[in-house]
């Protein structure tokens, strides 16, 4: 009888080409397939709620595979993690209904992006954090946050890659954050579902909101055009992070900074 | 004339055998001293306050060099971060008098060490904290580390591996806090000056007192039995991070943990 299995997983994704698996590629789909190889004893496909670029790390991506194998799920976990290379680490396993999907069936997603602003680049933290020269005012971005709240066609915030999927572009944002932690700004953004580098476009457009070059309305002038450029830059990918990934309502959470 | 030039620096520990020179390995020294050699063009001997171990951080070492160039010490520190390799970065550079010992004139030091408690290893950050299987319980720790405060013979908790140097072992410990940041839990210890390995050896106590190995109160009898063998185990490098060197009395002064 085949099972379905669930992994919840934490990841460095600074050495990793992305989640999804590429031939002679290091990426995280490939060394966890790998590790599901080795502990099954056949090929298994795991799909993973978010197919995160390279250099874009997770806290708790979630992703499924059939196995016939008869490996107890209680023991899963820690083989793998004895298997698995120092920046992945499997933190939950859980066995699921056949037809659950890790991406289909997810209702939201949480993502933080962490900029550290400050006159010189950071020695500690770089693969975690953007730089920024410039400071962040926080009143503005923490207005024009407010109006990405909501249900919207988020077109101007995406890029659509994937040409052969009929995406929906309307979503809904459930939260969007902007707060304090020490020296850094956290964006921490939850929303239904998101287009393809959107969450790393609406934060380079906030980063711009802050260090003034926008006015915080702006925002509603880019949603209502629906033109890719009218928002701002899409930042770099080491400063974002998946925390989190929903298969319940996700609409009453608040991300908590801690 | 020679000039005596005092640099702020922080530095991801991870990727070096250390601060000090040593022929054949990354030093944090040796990288600065080359960067020097290149900007003043003549070697330069550089003294650093802490002679942090491989795989120590810090946010505030500082070190100072002679130098006869006439370069502007305005320009020092943009021409250095230029060469340096991202793992260094200098934050501040300031002219001294021609007497100023980086670490001789040091009147105290604050250390950071961070412990990640969770069932499972740390992917992400895996570098700047130590892992714990077990919890640590505050309460315990709180009350064994206002014990440490004020001044005492540490040599129960120092290594002497300065064979040559004539070391005082008594030193005042002016804060020692306990804390928690988000589920890490952060030892700050404020001390006038310590013994090799001694804020690891501290903090290796400390978190056996958080896992119930040891009651607070052993702290008084570890200091009074001037025995290494007394105290607990010296916790690895690198949860450990020079967080500011003090050249004014550090007596008043309280870490925040952000």
């Amino acid at each position: 009888m085949s099972r379905n299995i669930a992994l919840t997983i934490e990841y460095d994704g600074t050495a990793f080409r992305g989640w999804q698996l590429q031939p002679g590629q290091r990426t995280v789909e490939g060394e966890i397939e790998k590790a599901l190889e080795a502990i099954t004893g056949h090929k298994a496909d795991l799909f993973g709620a978010s197919r995160t670029d390279a250099g874009v790390h997770a806290r708790g991506q979630v992703a499924h595979f059939k196995t016939h194998s008869k490996i107890p799920t209680a023991k899963v976990q820690g083989y793998l993690n004895q298997i698995l290379p120092d920046d992945i680490v499997v933190l939950h396993v859980e066995e699921k209904p056949e037809d659950f999907h890790a991406r289909h069936d997810a209702k939201g997603k949480w993502y933080r992006y962490a900029v550290f602003p400050r006159q010189f680049r950071p020695a500690m933290e770089r693969d975690i954090v953007l730089h920024s020269k410039q400071k962040l005012r926080m009143a503005p971005m923490e207005a024009a946050a407010k109006l990405l709240i909501g249900k919207h066609d988020f077109i101007s915030f995406g890029v659509n890659s994937r040409k052969d999927e009929e995406e929906d572009t309307v979503k809904t944002m459930h939260a969007v954050c902007v707060s304090k932690d020490g020296e850094k700004v956290l964006f921490d953004i939850v929303g239904s579902s998101f287009l393809y580098r959107m969450v790393r476009s609406m934060v380079g457009t906030l980063i711009e909101i802050g260090k003034g070059k926008r006015h915080p309305e702006c925002i509603t002038a880019i949603l209502e055009k629906k033109d890719r450029s009218a928002a701002g830059v899409t930042v770099p990918p080491q400063g974002l992070t998946l925390m989190r990934v929903f298969y319940d309502d996700p609409s009453g959470f608040q991300p908590s900074p801690k």
